[in-house]
């Protein structure tokens, strides 16, 4: 038995023929009732076309949205003026096939960056898409908005009969900031939208914005909330608690699928002079390229994991810092108050040879603290991103 | 007929033992009189030991140092206040080996972050290093500073009747934030302790600090330079172009022996606000993975690079950016004004094929300037890294 669907939505996924595998490319996903909704956007200065549409359209009305439209296979960024005009006239498709009113969908694109939009394929798939809508729509949904994504990620959650269930998808090119690649929420809450955008925001930190594959920020990433409502009104606090505990399950599951990614990693900073400070720190760890091949070797090779968190920018006092890893074997610390400790090598090879590792980098200097989740840079990661287009 | 070595100086290149396969790991430069020096260091949090005693070193006594010992194989960094006394015994051992006044050497270690030096092996290469100072030693003293490197990079420059000769290491973990890995220059030219300084610091910015293999700063990062002052005064600004010049040279040859590395990839951006944003926006793009695959996979995948020019910082107008590739086949604008061009798809594939490619980003705002060299990203990168310490 599977997950209730929020109350009054309905999903559908498509082959439009937009991707030349043939693979699921079109998503739609609409409410049956106005949502107040709320997002988060790239902060990338190329902003893909689609981007820029949603931006305006939430300004606008952010209390009488019905749904979103989503393409696989062409990202529609750095498409210019008539990249535009694709993405608006890809939202009225959606608009027309569904049946519903005019400046009502939202529209997000992911995949290749600088081709056009292949407008009648994007139509045809709509109106395909519009004529299979229905609850158990939700899985389709999710396998349309794929790129080189392995699996499709979603995740439900309840709270006080309230339901939430969301889809997002990203491999590559993920170091969100605001948001990851592409993430739709939808839930049943009768929730305003100032209060929506604000749990919003929060959740984001604590889930998206604390992910990193490879150091790339997209021109397309975007998450966003549709609350039909239907399911009358919810506690804020709790609902934020689910909403967060929602994006950051969405957030784990990018990176354990991330492009070539065969580890799991958790880098927690703690001890740092503020929060954005361990942050910075932990997301050094995490995008460093002599980290994560040595993760990916097995080999224990920890200075690297400090010599990333000196370049960080951070506040770092070298005679304070401590160092732990931890893994399937175990626990080993490192480094204490900046002075390698005699280890078992064979401990911390097994520690580095394993699935899931977690660092754990104490400063010394106050209590600010973040942790950061990231993969291993492998053959794979080359291979996948050394022919994308082909 | 080689290029003619610096007045005054021998070096050596020895194996001692550091290395598991072998090769030479032991260097040493001698001044047979006195040297003003500069140098400029890592700005990396945790420096590694003989940074640090270097740092002291040249603020005691810039216009008396005698030469220069180097190890390849341990990087004594992240070591403690054992790396820091180490680092005094090496710098001592060579000056007892090689009959210099105490406080006259500076040191330097490159190699595996985090064991410590092993002494009894350092004394005794350095004795020997000792024994065979020679003026053409330069060869040998290049070659024993090399880690992953597959060949020594060394460069002659003569101006005025002034000699220079450098030499540097480094493949990997190369984002200099002041200087390469390991660097050191020697010339007989006579100039004063703080014109040296800023005439070196001038050559930096345009040649070590304008380069990128993986973004991971290193603990090490030294770039030295020795004045003799036995070939005679020289003038300052002339003096200063040769030295700019050879070290874009030595900087040019890291890069094309950056590890793994199959690609030399030059990215120029102009029209940015400031020579500052224009040297952000071309460092994001030197260091996107994603951009760096593409150009190793030989797939035109262009978009990728206004992408990290969107997330890089740099103030950005899309609607006023311009974009340029260009190598063996032609050139080919891509994009103009923000609107991508029909372009040949044929031609585009030719240019990232092929082994030598110029990037170009117009910004189309203000006058600002950088050009940042860089190369691919391959499978070999993650062989070498993945296993670095076995």
């Amino acid at each position: 038995m599977t997950d209730p669907v929020p109350r009054g939505f309905r999903f559908a996924g498509v082959a439009a023929g937009i991707k030349k595998n043939g693979a699921a490319d079109v998503a739609l996903v609409v409410s049956d009732r106005p949502c107040n909704a709320a997002a988060v956007f790239t902060r990338n200065a190329f902003p893909a076309a689609p981007v820029q549409y949603d931006r305006d359209l939430l300004a606008e009305r952010p209390a009488g949205l019905r749904g979103a439209a989503i393409n696989s296979g062409c990202a529609n960024a750095c498409t210019g003026e008539g990249g535009l005009a694709d993405a608006a006239a890809m939202a009225a498709d959606a608009e027309a096939a569904a049946g519903l009113p005019p400046r009502s969908v939202v529209v997000m694109s992911t995949g290749v960056i600088g081709p056009r939009l292949p407008m009648a394929k994007i139509a045809a798939g709509l109106a395909a898409a519009a004529a299979q809508l229905a609850p158990d729509g939700w899985d389709a949904a999710a396998r349309a908005i794929m790129t080189t994504d392995t699996r499709p990620k979603t995740a439900f959650r309840q709270v006080d009969g309230i339901r939430l269930f969301g889809m997002a998808k990203g491999a590559g090119m993920i170091h969100p900031n605001m948001a990851t690649m592409l993430a739709a929420v939808v839930t049943d809450a009768e929730i305003a939208p100032a209060a929506l955008d604000a749990r919003l925001r929060q959740a984001t930190a604590a889930s998206f914005n604390s992910i990193s594959i490879d150091g790339d920020t997209s021109t397309n990433d975007t998450l966003l909330v549709l609350a039909n409502g239907a399911a009358g009104p919810v506690d804020a606090d709790r609902f934020a608690a689910a909403l967060t505990d929602l994006c950051a399950d969405l957030a784990r599951q990018i990176v354990r699928d991330g492009e070539g990614a065969t580890k799991f990693i958790t880098i927690a900073v703690q001890g740092a002079t503020s929060d954005d400070d361990a942050r910075r720190a932990a997301k050094a760890v995490a995008n460093s390229p002599l980290v994560k091949t040595a993760f990916y070797g097995g080999d224990a090779n920890w200075g690297r994991i400090l010599a990333a968190v000196g370049y960080s920018g951070a506040a770092v006092d070298p005679g304070r810092a401590d160092l732990w890893i931890e893994g399937q074997p175990g626990r080993l610390q490192l480094v204490a108050a900046g002075q390698p400790l005699a280890y078992s090598e064979e401990l911390a090879t097994a520690i580095f040879q394993g699935a899931d590792i977690r660092v754990t980098v104490e400063l010394g200097l106050a209590a600010g603290r973040a942790t950061v989740w990231t993969c291993d840079l492998s053959h794979a990661y080359v291979d996948i991103n050394g022919s994308y287009r082909t």
